[in-house]
């Protein structure tokens, strides 16, 4: 008996191709599939569409290296953020969760990775020397490295932050602390003796 | 500061069309969606085309009721199959469950769901008019009750074995008993019971 012959290739395909996306295994996969089949008008020709439109349109930007349909992004081009302030990001998944929290009205620069020797990644294989020219060409007066707090992302903040030396701008860095609803007894060393250095007055 | 409006409206109706898929929440559509558009040649031009040819092509297969891109479906016109037996089924993941399963070389029938007299779905809902046309049309020996075990599904069984009587057909239904791999101390009463009552010669 022929296993997994259930339908046509091409309802085969969009399974295999469904289940690579994060989050979805060969199971789910195949439940979605049935899902947008199902729900073909509602959902299956809509996102058939947006994912059309996606391909078309979606592109990276020139200045600050994110994902938007525009170039530069919508962003860069957002005359009512403070353009003295750049915030040097990891990854676009980081900008988007700055940007749902609403934690600052500034722009991005994304770096797309961290240095990672044994991986080969090298700075010229980050975003690292655009951030310098942006901040050669002036304007800017505060650099925030919003990098994880991983240990390839405090090499790569270092590694910028050495390269950063000599220009007018400031290099700051996210606090380490407790997190906000967070409890004590579950936290790591590291971060408490970091909270309690630098406590503050209540 | 405007929440949420991190890149463009096309990126943002995509990543709310992904979260309308069974297994994605908001937040692991977000994730999905960057995916996608990082590996866009790999991953999301595929996946547009695949949709494409899935809106295009997909139908239900007018004889058996399932989802394929021929009509009469990829099943339907296996002569290999046996063409005496038809396994009725709630839905088409059901019948995916049993094909991988390679539980049988037959042909199935699909219901489309169950009878549900508090959610108004009836009879004439189903396709319980096309199965019994089936079987009067001749050839079908057995007709095998491959519905779930529950209420809705057992109703649904009965209504359609009352439906057969008087048919030259033989109407079976799945064994209850113990699930392969299977731990007593976590089974039902009901399942145990069962299993009990119909225990084989070893």
């Amino acid at each position: 008996m022929a296993q997994n012959k259930v339908a046509g290739p091409e309802i085969e395909r969009l399974i295999q191709l469904l289940s690579k996306l994060p989050g979805l295994g060969p199971r789910s996969a195949r439940r979605a599939a049935l899902h947008l089949i199902k729900k073909k008008d509602q959902l299956l020709v809509p996102l058939a569409e947006a994912m059309g439109i996606a391909v078309e349109k979606i592109g990276v930007c020139s200045s600050c290296g994110t994902v938007d349909t525009s170039d530069p992004c919508a962003i860069c081009c957002d005359a009512k953020r403070d353009q003295s302030v750049l915030v040097v990001v990891e990854d676009v998944a980081d900008l988007w969760a700055l940007e749902r929290a609403a934690a600052i009205n500034a722009r991005y620069h994304v770096l797309g990775g961290t240095l990672s020797p044994l991986d080969g990644v090298g700075p010229e294989d980050l975003n690292i020397a655009s951030l310098i020219e942006r901040c050669q060409g002036g304007g800017i007066s505060e650099v925030i490295l919003a990098i994880n707090a991983t240990v390839e992302g405090q090499t790569t903040a270092h590694y910028i932050m050495d390269q950063l030396t000599g220009l007018a701008v400031n290099v700051t860095r996210l606090a380490h602390g407790v997190p906000v609803g967070g409890e004590l007894d579950y936290l790591d060393e590291g971060t408490l003796t970091q909270a309690l250095r630098a406590r503050t007055r209540f």
